[in-house]
């Protein structure tokens, strides 16, 4: 996605050869237009799946979901990450490593809100070794609800998870795609040379 | 704000006398159609104002924001309550204390994304006690930025924070305020008479 991609290069920042800074648009200030065009380009992906929710999962992963939403005009559902007295007693709940904060949590979804007669995509921001998003998939198997793809604002190319992820034969759309940052520059990977 | 008030009698359930939960739409599974309708009724009331950003603080407040935020034709920023490796260290801060989770948190936001040009509108999913707004004004306190209005999509009328915000002079707007659960029934404050 170029529109992405430019923005990508005109505001993300590196540190070191992994992270990826683009909170100035994505996930801490979020540029709103953008994200219409996000929305509007995960919908032209996916729009021959039957999709009857959006699944994503707290907090980054919220705006994301809820704007596409709009042009799925589906419900989102977002998994929670720690447990809160509002929460439903009955869950579907994995647990996930995560990288950035260094620690496992679970992640949870209430019973009410999925159910085998879903068809579900995934959507987050990030998509690097994959956890996050096989936890979620994790979720669906209990609930017996279909996966029909997961999309990415960004995949980090240098990591697992786009490769783990299209393995399993999942339709995965990352609308961009980057290399390792060598020198703190920003590359990306064209999306037909992964798949 | 009509549609909001059916959909609370219609699918929202009380725990004891001041729990509301409101879960299958409003901040765990979203009904995406109601809150394009929440979103343009916040830009119906606050259209005088001059805003230039939306702040909410995570998760529940981000579907509200980002929504709301397409008719406003402003960024989000969303404050942070837990410190992340990918968070400026540059960032203003409050502590706020969550009756729900019975503990103390810091909120955060980067100081890039907020300054003494900004003009905010604060959106958030429940007012209750009032400390997650007043710790989102004290941020903004901080970044001299100027607040031009608090919207909430419900206020429990039972609890301080709305009184509180009325006598700071702020102008604040509730889609929904609820009374007191008597017998778990639910009951509507009209907005002109806390006004």
């Amino acid at each position: 996605m170029e529109l992405l991609k430019q923005k990508i290069l005109k505001e993300g920042t590196t540190v070191g050869p992994e992270i990826l800074k683009v909170d100035s648009f994505l996930n801490h200030q979020i540029d709103i237009r953008l994200m219409q065009e996000i929305g509007k380009e995960f919908h032209r992906r996916f729009k021959d799946h039957k999709i009857t929710k959006i699944l994503t999962i707290e907090a980054s992963g919220i705006s994301i979901a809820s704007i596409a939403a709009i042009y799925f005009d589906v419900p989102v559902v977002f998994a929670k990450k720690v447990q809160s007295k509002n929460l439903d007693a009955e869950t579907y709940k994995s647990s996930v490593y995560s990288f950035t904060k260094e620690a496992y949590y679970d992640v949870k979804v209430s019973k009410r809100y999925l159910s085998s007669d879903d068809h579900i995509l995934i959507l987050d921001d990030f998509l690097a070794n994959g956890r996050a998003a096989l936890g979620l998939i994790e979720i669906l198997d209990q609930a017996g609800a279909t996966l029909e793809g997961v999309g990415a604002v960004i995949e980090k190319g240098f990591q697992e998870g786009g490769q783990i992820l299209r393995d399993m034969n999942i339709h995965l759309e990352s609308l961009a795609i980057v290399n390792r940052f060598e020198d703190g520059k920003i590359t990306f990977i064209e999306q037909n040379q992964t798949r």
